[in-house]
């Protein structure tokens, strides 16, 4: 990554002399940003261009060359690249289009483009991306008009014109770059890579991301989980309905993964999620200028009442509490402010406030250690000097020991002093709920960031063999879908509780069955067709009595018979009824972060309350008690309206068992148990359903 | 309101001949718009103020005044109105600050000022207020230094700061108004008063309210359902959350009401609310400008796959369908854009499409039927001529059949295209998220337009002699908590299922209430005392024999008797268990808004699932309807996961009865049921629980 980002010298193969051509902007933007290093054009068809020597293919170059940036058509970038690898060049940026994106045969040209990088331990940037800036390296190796400043924020992006879009909106919001890279196809060179890069670049101090899709998804996840530790990750991941997925996927041939599964893996990973491109700004601009938030206490000052009450509404949207001053806070604003003030949060020090009442509210409230954050408003009062208060906040940039963003609100009067506050570093808002949420992000950060070391869980003692010999019995009969004695088989294997129970092929041995458990009992119908037995009357539940059990059973088969004619039925099973509050756990795996967890209010209708949490496999004990914490039925399991507390400790080994059999039987394709019915404290969770897939063997 | 509005003559009380007084910036305002009528300045120090006579009093004026604007200090407003009323004005804007905002004695000042404008029969807007502007009228008569310019949009606004804020804003975005309105406490003209008056005039086409709080709940609801069917009305209701709410109450003296009835109230009256004063603007800027859509599929138009992904992921974030084309429109766009350029929605015309390109690709959607909105999205990509673009676009303004959005996403290279956009009137947006947004708004109104009347529903035929024989029993013995008996004879009266239930004062008899009645039964503790008999283990279900209920019997008693030792135990009730699907229905006063009923999932669970949805009182069918349907678990009550559906029409018209209960019967203050069993498609609905509380006695 060294020669990429940092290469002595550079080869631009494709450089042309004619105006508005790629490979002569990508030229001029190299020798423009005043790069140090050395410099060929590669082109058969010059002697010169932009007053360099051009040379006719990068072998006749005299010197080393270590980065390659390639602007020639599809076609001829395999043999291009073969020269490169010949020449001994470490990195190339193959701007080229015309590969994955365009369809099959494009995609094989991709194939065979990897294949030659492999060969000789080339990293490829691209194909089909808008190439890549190092401002500290004054190198612009982009074809976009407009360079970035320095700065100490890093962008990757999916999309070359996004790329463009945050180029030009940086230039008038006064933000400046440390790296600038357009990922393109990401047939190397990807986020994960980019992130363990960016980690340890000093002149960095922020990354944001545009994402469509990732395919190497745990190397992203691992990635991002180290790197958020040190600085703050801002991911913008567009794609992630489904609607817009299909437009993703039309565009970069990128598939977009399921957006919970991104939730809960940006989640896991401290990644700070936004919505949009306009938050992505909101949020770097507060995150490149200001200092981390020790604590989430916010104050507010304002000086129209109005705007107080939309930034402490933003507060409570995102969670942030406005901060109790202290009473030695209330009597130095006391001093200074006029009596009409309100000098409890927020702050109003009405609408004639001017640059010296700002200054002593806004220092007194630093100086408060309730206080965490602060936010500045100011409405254009005709009583207010708006630049002489925007000359007095331009002092806190740089130097604030905790941050500060403003929102100047309004249009005309206000453009002139926005101006200022830009240019100074005070990250300022349209509306005050912008800067709310910057805030609210930088306390997401430092949270992410004081998080514990995951700590792996030392693997439960199970039985292997008996999971294989499962798995194996259910191939040799040519299923996927195991019965859920199968199932329950390797929920016995991992040591989780399942009811007693035995399967009966007729009546008869139903009802002695029920007697040795003892009522009352659960029926269901054995049937290596029915998935969800209760869906045709397969379940019948709470049976007292024989004469209970001999009424369901006849009732139940006609039922499911005439639902399903085809089922084949090869008995009913005979549970224990168990009580205790209905939880679902499960597993799926994602094609882009592997095995998920998920878990949630269970019962049958779970998918209409949708109360549930996704995690990526392997989780330590922490992220499951957070799962745990996060649905919103959690009181049902701490003991609310008077019930008894449930057995949590019970369930989060359940959960941590589920994590582990993910990670060890990659054959499993999904797994889901519900209800699982956790009893009271100490009484341990059962799970009384179990539905298992496996994958297709592979040929 | 006509004098208010549009007054033949103005005085303006408290004119001042010094600069940046208040008096005098008002005075200079109505001059500077270009007032018609008569003007008269009132101030005994002057003799002339701004070239104008100036007269001591408003009494001294020679002709008629048929509106004062009062800006004198709050102890002389009591005499001026007093003056007024003699004058005959008809109409006062009392921009003075110092009554109900200020304590106690200001809110005695200006119960004073009521009862003297009351007594004359005159208007008053404020006091406390920016004043008003007719720009039609030629009437700026604020004190804000930047007047509005001429427009179809009428703003009112609670607080001052924000109508400067709008008005600064406007200023920049190229936005006119009708009307300006702050009302400032509101002591007499609100917000329901300029609905009634608004949406009869003709220069108003949309209206914006900044509100912070409601004295006159009912009736800003009554004109909100009236206009909604007439105008857009958008609505930005600040201390929308405790914390923001407490900064609203310290802020005007208005008690902020539950936001979730705000929102029922606001949805139920067709208001479209917004969340912030962006987004207020966004969306007057699309209202103002753009025809309002036939249907809802969205049409996407970019240069760039990344703005389409993000616009698609808008929509469904929205709730807005992507246009699935026609065939012939596939084949149109096919005829001029470019092989690379994808045909389908959203359609990518391609990083160098030219503004051809864009105005093909727009008027080709236009005429396909499947579209009824469309998003412009453009990337400056360093192969567009984006003014060139822009100018294509500015051709759909004030003419286009279909309402079009753009979002010209960028900063620097954008700024002058965008000024191009915004002077022709297209509504541009600097994140395709926003215009999204302001379409799906535009859909939503849509939607309120075409609702159907409220259909009153015929009263039910009730027995109004037991309840009141009830509530008068209930106050007889100075409780305000009726005991569930109590409670069920009032759904009794109200024709609601009850379960067959009796009331036992020892073991013996609960027996043979069981046997009459039929296992298996609910025993619950009877007690005036007790109002969550769950949460005290004071509910057994699921009795199937006497030996149980022997054994439950003592069980309860004595946990109830440690849980609750002080509380007056009078017996058991025993009911027939009933099955069913368990839903909440309750209703609650809201200060405001006055009877809310609430509907939802019921059990023990429901305040931490809050799969709930409100509705002002009185509802009709279609609304009750719409609650029902609203909620998360409604599969649940059709029949979802091979269950047999609910009685729903009988649970509709449960709610209905409630509604008509909480108009029947003021003196009930709240009533829950919880759990209602809904039972199988024609079985009837049974309230199992009833809790009730009345209003104290008016002394």
């Amino acid at each position: 990554m060294r020669e990429l980002f940092e290469p002595a010298s550079v080869a631009v193969i494709g450089a042309s002399a004619e105006r508005n051509k790629v490979g002569s902007i990508i030229l001029g933007n190299i020798i423009e940003s005043g790069f140090l290093g050395q410099l060929y054009p590669i082109n058969p068809r010059y002697e010169e261009v932009l007053g360099l020597k051009c040379y006719p293919r990068v072998t006749d170059v005299p010197g080393p060359v270590e980065m390659a940036v390639v602007v020639v058509p599809a076609k001829f970038v395999l043999q291009v690249m073969e020269e490169c690898g010949q020449k001994g060049v470490k990195a190339a940026v193959v701007i080229s289009a015309g590969f994955k994106e365009v369809g099959l045969d494009g995609a094989k040209l991709e194939k065979q483009l990897g294949e030659i990088a492999h060969r000789y331990g080339m990293r490829v940037l691209g194909p089909n991306c808008l190439g890549l800036v190092n401002t500290h390296h004054h190198m612009n190796a982009t074809f976009a008009q407009e360079g970035p400043r320095e700065g100490n924020i890093a962008i990757s992006s999916q999309s070359g014109a996004i790329c463009v879009v945050i180029l030009d909106w940086a230039a008038n919001i006064n933000i400046g770059f440390s790296k600038f890279i357009s990922v393109g196809n990401k047939l190397d060179v990807d986020e994960g890579h980019l992130l363990e890069y960016l980690r340890n670049d000093p002149k960095t101090t922020v990354i944001g991301m545009y994402i469509e899709g990732t395919d190497r998804g745990r190397e992203f996840l691992r990635q991002a989980e180290l790197t958020t530790k040190v600085k703050p990750v801002i991911a913008l991941k567009a794609g992630r309905t489904s609607s817009g997925a299909k437009a993703a996927s039309s565009h970069t041939g990128a598939m977009s993964g399921s957006d919970k599964v991104y939730d809960a893996a940006m989640k896991q990973a401290g990644v700070v999620r936004v919505r949009n491109i306009e938050e992505m700004f909101d949020l770097l601009q507060a995150f490149s200028t200001m200092p981390l938030p020790h604590g989430e206490g916010v104050a507010i000052i304002t000086n129209a009442g109005g705007l107080g009450v939309m930034a402490a509404d933003a507060c409570a949207d995102n969670g942030l509490p406005l901060a109790t001053f202290e009473p030695s806070t209330i009597e130095r604003l006391r001093e200074k402010l006029p009596p009409a003030a309100s000098l409890y949060n927020p702050i109003d020090v009405v609408g004639d406030a001017d640059s010296e009442r700002y200054d002593h509210a806004i220092r007194t409230v630093m100086d408060d250690p309730n206080v965490a954050c602060v936010v500045a408003l100011l409405a254009p009062t005709d009583l207010v000097d708006i630049s002489s208060v925007a000359g007095t906040l331009t002092a806190f940039a740089g130097s604030s020991p905790k941050p500060i963003v403003t929102s100047f609100v309004g249009g005309k009067e206000m453009a002139a002093p926005i101006e200022m506050l830009k240019a100074a570093g005070i990250p300022n808002y349209p509306s005050p709920d912008r800067g709310v949420r910057a805030l609210a992000a930088m306390v997401e950060h430092r949270h992410s960031m004081g998080r514990p070391e995951p700590q792996p869980v030392p693997p439960y003692p199970v039985d292997r063999a008996s999971v294989e010999e499962i798995v194996e019995h259910v191939r040799s009969e040519g299923r996927l879908q195991l019965s859920e004695a199968e199932g329950k088989g390797i929920l016995k294997a991992y040591g989780i509780g399942i009811p007693r129970e035995g399967i009966a092929r007729d009546l008869r041995r139903a009802i002695d069955l029920a007697e040795s458990i003892g009522f009352p009992v659960v029926m269901k119908v054995e049937s290596p067709d029915i998935a969800h037995k209760t869906d045709v009357g397969g379940v019948v539940l709470n049976i007292d009595s024989n004469e209970e059990l001999t009424r369901s059973y006849e009732v139940m088969l006609s039922k499911v018979k005439e639902k399903l004619p085809k089922a084949r039925i090869t008995g009913v099973s005979i549970q224990k009824m168990v009580k205790g509050r209905e939880v679902i756990v499960g597993m799926v795996r994602d094609d882009q972060f592997g095995p998920v967890i998920t878990f949630g209010l269970g019962g049958i209708f779970v998918e209409f309350l949708k109360d549930v949490t996704q995690g990526i496999a392997p989780l330590d004990r922490d992220e499951v008690e957070r799962m745990v914490r996060s649905i919103k039925a959690y009181p049902m399991l701490t003991g609310a309206r008077g019930k008894r507390p449930g057995d949590i400790p019970a369930l989060v080994e359940v959960i941590l068992k589920i994590s582990q059999m993910a990670m060890d039987f990659p054959e499993l394709e999904e797994l889901e148990m519900n209800p699982v019915m956790v009893g009271d404290e100490g009484a341990g969770v059962t799970a009384v359903d179990a539905l298992v897939t496996i994958k297709e063997e592979k040929k």
